[in-house]
C-alpha cells in the first residue's frame, strides 16, 4: 500500500513563515537565488521521484534483500536501475561542490530531500548519503590530485562511498582499531584488516566505489592519535580517468541484520588494498569527524523520514478502519481515527515529526549560515550552534522517530505485526538510526561531556538565552497557555545545566547523559512549536496545514512535554545509584 | 550464544521472603503440600528443560520459520520432538484440574513456568498456553460429554489447542465477525467463515487441534450479543476416542510477520467444519473472557520473560566487551558495564523484571486466593483484585518488556542489530505482545472503563489504601528514602484516579487510558520494590540476590518512578487536545 506524500505544505509554512528562508538565502553569498519558491519546487519533484520509484521498491526491497556470491554483491531487483535513474535526474549533486559539477545548494534542501528519500526508502538513501559524506571528508583533507581524480565522479553518483571504521572489537572505541597501513614505494599504501558493519561497502550500479579507511601507520602510537585516514578505491583508476585493475579488496560476508535488507552492509577484507592517505599521518578520526556534524544530522534525518512515512500509513487505516463505538456514544462502528487513544499515538507522532523537521530546517541554516555568512563571528557563533544541536537531532530524531514507528505499528493492531502492510518494516529499519553514525548513549556523551563545555560553557548560556528571547517576542501571537509551559521546561533544563556544570563530571557525566539528551529534545521541540504557532496568520488566511499547527502545539505542550518534569526529578538523583552495583552483581 | 538461566533464586526470594507462599498455601484447600522448596524444586528442573531444549531451538527456528505445503503446516526442525518431550515430561498438566488428569498445582507456579518458557522460546510457549487457555474455557463452560472427550488429552498435551476469534474486519470489535454457524440434525453445527491471525492453528506434533471458534447462529442479532463458541477439532473423535475422520477445516496461508516465526499463525478457512456448542447461544464472548484474565496474565508474563532473558544477555556482553576509559578516569579499555549509561539501561531491565515477577507473583496469589480460599468474601475480594490487576500486567509488562528488550538489544550496539546475537530476536518476538490478546489501547480502555468501576468504584481505594497499609508498615525496614516516593506517586495515582471517576467518561477516559495505566502499573511496581527492600534480612545474613533488591529498589525509586511526575501532569490536561482536530485534518 503506497501511501506517502512529501510534506510539502509544511516545508512551505516553516520555509516562508516560521524562519524567513528567503531572507537570510538572500543575505548567504552564493546562495542569492534559492529562495522558497524554489525549495517548494525541487520537493516536490524530489516528492514525485520518492513516490514513483523509491517507495515502491521499498517493501520489496526489503523481502528479497542482498546477496553475495562468489564475491559478487546483487542489490534487490530494481535498485540498480533506480539509483541510476537518481543519479541521472541529479539528486546525488543538489548540494555537491560546483568546482566538481555539484549544484552547490544549500544544506537546507539537501536535508529536506534526504527526510523524503528517508520516509520513501531508508536502504536506498544511505547510498548517495554514505556517498556525500566521504566526498565531503576529500574535499576537506585530501590532496589536490585525489579530488581531482575522484569528486567529480563522486559527486556526480556515478562513482559511490562507504566508510570503513568498525572493526569487530572496535567500534565505539575506534582506538582500538587494528588494520595496518604500510607505505609503498610510489608514496601509496597497502592496507590490510578487516572491517565490519560496512554500509554500501559494495554494489552492483557499476562504477567504482570510494572507501574510506582508518587504518594504522607502522610504529603508530596506540589509541585514537595513531589512526590514519585512507581512500581506497574498489578499482584502481587510470591516468585518464578511466577504471583499472580490481583493488585488494573483497566482501567477505554480508550482514544478516534485523532491517535495512535492501542495503548490502558488508564485512570488507582489505589485504594489502592499495591507497592513499587523506589528511595528516594520526590524524585520521579527526578528518572523519569533520563530516561528522552533516553525516549525524543525516542520520537523525532518517529517524525523522520513518517517523512521517509511518505516521502518514496510520493515519490512513485509521481513517479507513471501523471498530467500536464514538467515545461520545455514537453507536458503531465508527473510524478509529475517532478513538482518543488512536488520536494519541497519531498526534504523538504528527508533533514530533514537524517538532523534529522544523529544528532539522533551524540547525541546517546554521550550517549554511556557519558555511556562507560574510560576517566571521556570525559563522563562528553559527558554527557552535550546529555542534551543540547535532548530537541532540542525531539521538532525539531516532528515539522518538523509532518510537513513532513503533506507536504507528501499534495503530494497525494485528495487520501491523505482519509484513504486508510495511508498518513493521518500519519499525525494524528505523531501529538501526538509533545505532549507527556513535550510538545514541555516545551521542548524549558527546552532548553533556564535550559541547556543554563549549566556549568555556557559555555557548549553552546563550543558547538558552535565545530560545527564551524568542519565546518572549512569541508570546503575544502564541498565546500563554502555550508559551508558559515551555518556559519553564526550559527552566528546568537550565537548572539540571547548572548541577551538571558543577558536578565534577565524571560518572555525573554519564549517569545524566541520555535523559538529559531527551530533556534538552523536548525542550527545543517545545521553542520550534512555540515558533510554529506563532507564525500561523489568523484563522480566516490561514491554510488547513497552518490551522493543524496549533492544534498540534497545544497537544505537544499539553502530552508530551510534561516527560521533562520526571526527567528533571530522575536527574536530581545523580549517578550514585547507577554505580552502587557491582558489575558481578548484575 | 545460550546464556538464559532461569531466575530461581529470585522466586525463591519472592515466595520465601515477601509473599509467606508456605503460609498462604498452607490454608487454601489442596495446596497444603504447596511450598517455596516444591516450587523452587520444579522451576529449576523447568530451567534445565527450557535452557537444554528450547532455547537451543529459539534462533534456528526464528530462522527457519514455519511452512505450508499442500495444506500441511510444519514446524521448525526439533520443535514437534520438543514438544511431544515437553508433554511426556508432564510440563503440560502442571496446572490442570485433577479431574481430568491435571497436576493441579496453583496458579503461582504455572505463570512461573510460563516466564522461563517465555523467556527459552516464545513461540514455542504459546502451543501449551493456548492449549491451558482453551482447555479453561472448555472446563467452564462446556457440557459433560465434551469435556470428557476433549480435557484429558488436552490437559497431558497430546492434542493442542486454538483460539479462533479474529475475522480481517472483526478484531478489537469482535461483534462485526461473520462466521456463520448452522445447526446440524444430529446436535452439532456446520461452521463456515474465515478467521485470521490463529496462533498454533496447525502443527506437525501428531494428536488433534482443538480450535475454539466465534461465531453467529442463524437468525443471530447483530453485535456482541449475537456470537456463540463452538468447539470445532481438526479430527472429528470416535466414540472410543480414537481420531476420526478429517474435520472441514484447512490452513488457508500462514501470516508472515515480524517475529514469532517459529508460531504458525493461521489464516483459518472453516468450510462447514463441525463444532459443537459451548456454553449458551449468544454468549460466546462471555464464555471467552472468564478465561481472559488468565490468557492476559499470560501474555503479560511473555513480556517479562523476554525482558528477562534479553536483560541477562546484555549484561552478560557488557561484562566481555571493552571499549573506552572508565568515568573515574581508568584508562581504557574497560568493560562497558562500568559505563553509567550501559548500566542505567541494563539497571532498568533489571530494575522492571524483578518488579513486574513479584506483581506477577501476587497476581496469581490472588488467582489461587480467589479459587480456594474457605472464606466466599476473602475469595470474592481476590477475584476483584486480579480483574483489577489483570490490564495492568497485561499492558505494562508487555510495554516495558518491550523497552527492555529495545535497550539490551542497545547495550550491543552494532552487534544487537545483526542477527547473530538473537537481540534483535528478543525485540521482534516482545512486539506481539503489545498487540494480541486484546491491543494495549484495548486494555488501558479496560482498566478506565471497567475496572475502575467495580463494585460501585470502591475496588480501587480498597487497593490504594492496601498499598498505604504495606508501604506504612514496611517503613521501618524499607526506610523513608525508598517509601515516601512511592507514598507520593500513589497519591498521584489517587488524584488522578478521582478525577478520572468525576470526569463524566467517554473521550476523557479513552484519552487518559494508556497514561493512566502506566502510571498505575509504575505505582504498583514501587510498592513492589518496597516490599522486597522491607524483606532483605540484615546484610550479614543475606545473599547475592537480596543484596542486590535494596540497590535495586533505590533505582528504581530514583530514576523511573519520577515518570508519574509527567503522566500525572499530561492526564490534568485531559481529553480537549486529542479531539480538537477534523479527522480530515490529520
Amino acid at each position: 500500500m503506497t501511501i506517502y506524500t512529501a510534506p510539502v505544505a509544511d516545508i512551505s509554512f516553516l520555509l516562508r513563515r516560521v524562519f524567513g528562508f528567503d531572507a537570510i538565502m538572500a543575505s548567504l553569498p552564493g546562495y542569492e537565488e534559492v529562495n522558497t519558491e524554489l525549495a517548494v519546487t525541487i520537493m516536490e519533484e524530489a516528492g514525485k521521484f520518492a513516490t514513483s520509484v523509491l517507495e515502491p521498491l521499498n517493501r520489496p526491497g526489503d523481502e528479497e534483500g542482498c546477496t553475495l556470491e562468489n564475491g559478487v554483491v546483487t542489490t534487490p531487483s530494481g535498485v540498480a536501475a533506480a539509483y541510476l535513474a537518481f543519479a541521472e535526474a541529479g539528486w546525488c549533486s543538489l548540494s555537491g561542490d560546483p568546482a566538481y559539477g555539484g549544484q552547490g545548494l544549500p544544506r537546507v534542501l539537501q536535508i529536506l530531500l534526504d527526510e523524503i528519500l528517508s520516509s520513501a526508502n531508508l536502504s536506498f538513501g544511505l547510498f548517495p548519503g554514505l556517498t556525500r559524506g566521504a566526498a565531503e571528508a576529500i574535499g576537506h583533507h585530501a590532496s589536490a590530485e585525489l579530488k581531482a581524480a575522484f569528486l567529480p565522479k563522486m559527486i556526480s553518483g556515478e562513482w559511490t562511498g562507504a566508510m570503513a571504521l568498525t572493526e569487530s572489537s572496535a567500534g565505539t572505541d575506534l582506538g582500538l582499531l587494528s588494520t595496518r597501513a604500510v607505505p609503498n614505494a610510489d608514496g601509496s599504501f597497502a592496507i590490510t584488516g578487516t572491517k565490519i558493519f560496512i554500509s554500501s561497502g559494495d554494489q552492483d550500479f557499476g562504477g567504482n566505489i570510494v572507501h574510506l579507511v582508518l587504518a594504522r601507520l607502522p610504529d603508530a602510537p596506540k589509541g585514537v592519535k595513531g589512526i590514519s585516514l585512507f581512500l581506497a578505491p574498489k578499482f584502481l583508476v587510470n591516468a585518464d580517468g578511466s577504471l583499472g585493475a580490481r583493488n585488494s579488496m573483497s566482501v567477505g560476508a554480508l550482514e544478516r541484520k534485523m532491517g535495512i535488507h535492501a542495503q548490502p552492509t558488508c564485512l570488507m577484507n582489505y589485504d594489502g588494498a592499495t591507497g592513499w592517505l587523506v589528511g595528516q599521518p594520526g590524524r585520521g578520526l579527526n578528518a572523519m569527524f569533520t563530516m561528522m556534524n552533516a553525516e549525524r544530522l543525516f542520520v537523525g534525518i532518517q529517524g525523522l523520514g520513518i517517523a512521517e512515512a509511518a505516521n502518514q500509513k496510520a493515519v490512513a487505516y485509521a481513517k479507513e478502519r471501523l471498530q467500536g463505538g464514538g467515545s461520545d456514544g455514537t453507536p458503531g462502528p465508527v473510524a478509529i481515527i475517532d478513538h482518543p487513544d488512536v488520536r494519541k499515538m497519531l498526534l504523538s507522532g504528527r508533533a514530533f515529526a514537524e517538532g523534529a523537521r522544523a529544528l532539522a530546517i533551524w540547525t541546517a541554516l546554521q550550517m549554511d549560515i556557519a558555511d556562507r555568512h560574510t560576517d566571521a563571528a556570525v559563522r563562528k557563533e553559527a558554527d557552535l550552534l550546529v555542534a551543540l544541536m547535532t548530537p541532540v537531532v542525531k539521538a532525539a530524531f531516532t528515539d522518538f522517530g523509532f518510537e513513532t514507528a513503533v506507536a504507528s505499528q501499534q495503530v494497525l493492531g494485528g495487520h501491523g505485526y505482519i509484513r504486508e502492510w510495511g508498518m513493521e518494516q518500519y519499525v525494524r529499519d528505523a531501529r538501526i538510526a538509533q545505532i549507527y553514525e556513535g550510538t545514541n548513549g555516545v551521542q548524549a556523551m558527546d552532548l553533556v561531556g564535550r559541547k556543554l563545555a563549549l566556549d568555556g560553557g557559555t555557548l549553552t548560556q546563550r543558547f538558552f538565552a535565545l530560545i527564551r528571547a524568542e519565546l518572549d517576542a512569541a508570546l503575544p501571537t502564541a498565546g500563554e497557555g502555550l508559551v508558559a509551559p515551555v518556559a519553564q521546561a526550559l527552566a528546568r533544563l537550565e537548572r539540571v545545566t547548572q548541577r551538571l556544570a558543577g558536578s565534577g563530571g565524571g560518572a555525573e557525566l554519564g549517569a545524566a547523559a541520555t535523559d538529559y539528551l531527551r530533556l534538552f529534545a523536548l525542550v527545543s521541540f517545545g521553542w520550534m512549536w512555540v515558533r510554529m504557532a506563532a507564525a500561523v496568520p489568523a484563522l480566516d488566511e490561514a491554510t488547513a496545514v497552518e490551522v493543524r499547527k496549533t492544534a498540534l502545539a497545544r497537544f505537544f505542550v499539553e502530552r508530551m512535554l510534561p516527560q521533562t518534569l520526571g526527567l528533571e526529578a530522575a536527574l536530581a538523583s545523580g549517578a550514585s545509584s547507577l554505580m552502587a552495583l557491582d558489575a558481578d552483581a548484575f
